[in-house]
């Protein structure tokens, strides 16, 4: 199943977060590949390497890739590297996805990268392939392949119409609108 | 902050749930309560019964409340019952919130307890009065008290107004629209 998260409100990757808990309560293994994130340790990292210790020792990995935010927050590197980054991450979400060793595969912020035409949209679905639905049979390719969650804003036309389920996380109220307090640990990191 | 997720589309929960891993990770204690589940084990209950043998023994703790389904899958308690349930629940969740123990409380389909006249908004609006700005002096009643998420579909107007923050989920794209599978462990639990 091909899940998308997109939309200009709070909760997409947190969503994807979620639905990571319930699948590795359910059993499953789960990868998280982060790309466009900051350099700081988000809530989630700090979570997912306690659980180093634990049962979930193997069942829950995030790799980060990219080169923090793009054109935001004082970022002055050539949009080249940036470009660069999403394309080595791509290429390791490629091999996840063909490994099989994954029962839900989260592919963070990847929206973005083809909004901010880091990679192409064409490149994401090209790495989607093995696990989207023949619209001739209506069967998977593979029964063993991953359930894949795209999150971030301004998801491709391209992502909706392949995807099994979409969300969009719309804006109704935030507070940064009111300007009233910047981001703050355990909510928004 | 009071956060509302809203919306007919999916991640509203897990959004919720994301958010509870967010703050785990960042050292911060956890209450979810969850009003009007099913019986059943989610991924969550089990992740979370996992966590006991953690660093976050005591820092996750998940109360189930509510008589399960209402009106639907074969529901046929009197909706009296319903009531009595969901005012039990409000009853911890008010106490919990008074107690100062946690930094973050989910009330799970909260908006939903509402929409079904088990309990009205303005019987949660008063247990959340504590932690409600003051909009006069824009400033929090007390430092201490904790986040709360409000969950659930057709939150009501009230709590929209009195909310830092609210996300409508809306769906674009469902898979039971097209009767193709029905709940999954693991994504939809």
């Amino acid at each position: 199943m091909i899940l998308v998260f997109t939309g200009n409100g709070k909760g997409k990757t947190t969503a994807a977060l979620g639905q990571a808990i319930r699948a590795l309560g359910q059993g499953k293994k789960v990868l998280i590949i982060q790309f466009i994130k900051g350099p700081w340790k988000s809530g989630e990292d700090i979570f997912a390497r306690k659980l180093r210790t634990t049962d979930y020792k193997h069942k829950l990995q995030i790799i980060k890739t990219g080169k923090g935010f793009v054109k935001i927050l004082g970022d002055k590197l050539p949009l080249k590297d940036h470009q660069k980054a999403a394309r080595e991450g791509l290429k390791i979400a490629e091999q996840k996805i063909k490994s099989k060793k994954y029962d839900l595969i989260i592919l963070d912020e990847i929206n973005n990268t083809i909004d901010l035409k880091l990679v192409s949209a064409k490149d994401v679905l090209k790495i989607l392939k093995p696990i989207r639905v023949n619209p001739r049979s209506n069967q998977r390719k593979s029964a063993t392949s991953p359930d894949v969650i795209l999150t971030g804003r301004n998801a491709p036309k391209s992502f909706i119409k392949i995807a099994d389920l979409v969300t969009e996380m719309k804006e109704i109220k935030h507070p940064f609108q009111k300007n009233k307090k910047s981001a703050r640990a355990g909510i928004d990191f």
